[in-house]
């Protein structure tokens, strides 16, 4: 089921605010390969094994006690030069995408926060837009979903990503959840509203993006089974955010910068503009759609959005993998 | 489909910190019928329809902007009796449980705080919980989520229960968005943890009693579509609450008395409570779990638990309609 890239090796990478900084592999066949670094800057590679937990984590839902209060002060690198953004979003090639399989070693802990990930996974990419727009120093260990390493458990009770590693061996997990904490623990530009009914609309507005995820779900399983109410519900589902967002007159739903909203409901907009090129009924580059479509364009801008973006191209590969049986990870 | 009393009139009740406090049933039949008062103080009639909209609110997904601002500075009542904690949960019959039907008239706001309700509902039951144990001053208008009024989606564009009305046409609504709301707004016994690691825990608490409400769907829909796979999963769902408050040491998720944790799942276990009675492979109440089974004693007897409690019976009667097709919101 997997690509036969998949199973050589478990990559991870690490990224700061200013784009890709360094990467590994980590494995028997151990190999610190060097990405493209969107500052300029030299790569510093700092891998430390010490941490290695050589039997790996309990399977307890949460980790002791003991474990949960050895969090230390966060860290946080905000870098001085703003990364120009690219006219149009770029994807690093060089960031290896494969994700750890069934028998491969968990990557020793080494003191930074760290986002357990599925490249294409758009739960997982809420976490890392939130940290790129906090400028969160991170490292991201990828996961194939399909042959699932055997420590995932142990990082996520519900086996999914994303599971955001805190301090060794204490990990939360659920995207909301991670994205909540994140805004919690690192104050630089807040994402959430301050006043509890803004927040609380937000909250229903992200709730509100569900007829978009159907309509992504089956698109990507099994398109036929998109019938006249779902894309009714689906267009409802993009009146509903045009209407809103004409309603606040904002630049972004949070603002004049994006935040809680705008982020956490960009990975589905980004899929489906992927796949509104394949499938007329569900085109929304409309003019109907132009304050939407303005609003896109200045998102997919944003410099957390574009160091992450992935070309329309490589998002509908990745995606025919669940209709052909044959997920292909690394593209 | 419904019950036929159901359709005779719509009721709204108001619940204060001591318990019902008053009733009344309101449309073209207006009548104000006087309920049995927990608190042995004389209920009093303040209503007041100067609020009415005879046309109704807009199908905004959020009132304007006017709207969300006309929020009244929130009163809140302290009882200064904290009313005796019945040993045997009592459900009170009186309190008239039908829902508004589809051609009722909208109960005018009259400036309290309001729950659109289903008496049965288990994620209405969680904000209902939240203000009881803030003891928080509010009404309820049940609606009958068959034959659902007119006016339902302009109270939650999702046309679901439970929504909170917090001022005149400004309402919020997905029931941890309404809690999470309460517990911002009012400072008063806070449910939440303060610490981001454990309230982050504490949300994925709530997500892991997932296969829990998978069973209990199923059992309400098609009680033979419970296969091994999600028993196991079921069991496993009691196995980590039981395993984490071991964890926790104390005699609630959180801490001495319930809080978010406790609250939000609760809703869940009084209805696998009731169902265990009727199907053996579900039954947890066993030495296995007397942890959670001691917990589950402490829990029932919460004040803010107690006043809202169902008997077994009623709720077993009420989720029968679901098989049967005739949904008896009156019991």
């Amino acid at each position: 089921m997997t690509g036969a890239g998949a199973r050589l090796c478990c990559v991870f990478t690490s990224f700061t605010a200013s784009g890709v900084r360094k990467g590994g592999v980590f494995g028997r066949r151990f190999i610190i390969s060097q990405h493209r670094n969107m500052a300029g800057g030299a790569p510093k590679i700092d891998f430390n094994t010490k941490h290695l937990k050589k039997d790996g984590r309990t399977s307890d839902f949460f980790p002791s006690e003991a474990q949960s209060h050895k969090i230390p002060e966060r860290q946080w690198q905000l870098s001085t030069v703003i990364p120009p953004v690219p006219e149009t979003p770029q994807f690093d090639r060089a960031v290896r995408t494969a994700g750890c399989v069934l028998r491969d070693p968990l990557p020793p802990f080494a003191g930074k926060l760290r986002v357990y990930n599925m490249r294409y996974c758009p739960y997982a990419q809420r976490t890392v837009l939130a940290l790129n727009a906090k400028r969160v120093d991170y490292e991201v260990v990828n996961v194939n979903l399909v042959d699932k390493p055997e420590w995932l458990t142990t990082k996520s009770a519900f086996a999914k990503v994303p599971a955001l590693e805190i301090a060794d061996g204490v990990t939360i997990y659920e995207s909301l959840v991670t994205v909540n904490y994140i805004d919690d623990v690192y104050p630089q530009r807040p994402l959430r509203a301050r006043d509890p009914l803004r927040r609380a609309q937000d909250q229903i507005l992200i709730e509100a993006i569900g007829p978009l995820e159907n309509v992504l779900i089956k698109m990507v399983r099994a398109p036929e089974t998109i019938d006249e109410a779902a894309l009714k519900a689906y267009f409802k589902g993009w009146d509903l955010l045009q209407e809103e967002l004409k309603k606040r007159g904002t630049s972004f739903f949070s603002g004049n910068e994006p935040g809680y909203v705008d982020y956490m409901i960009w990975p589905w907009i980004e899929r489906l503009l992927a796949f509104q090129k394949k499938d007329e009924r569900i085109k929304f580059d409309t003019p109907k759609y132009k304050l939407l479509g303005e609003y896109i364009q200045k998102m997919a801008k944003d410099p957390a959005i574009s160091q992450y973006a992935v070309p329309d191209e490589v998002l509908l590969k990745f995606f025919e993998g669940f209709i052909s049986g044959n997920i292909v990870y690394e593209l």
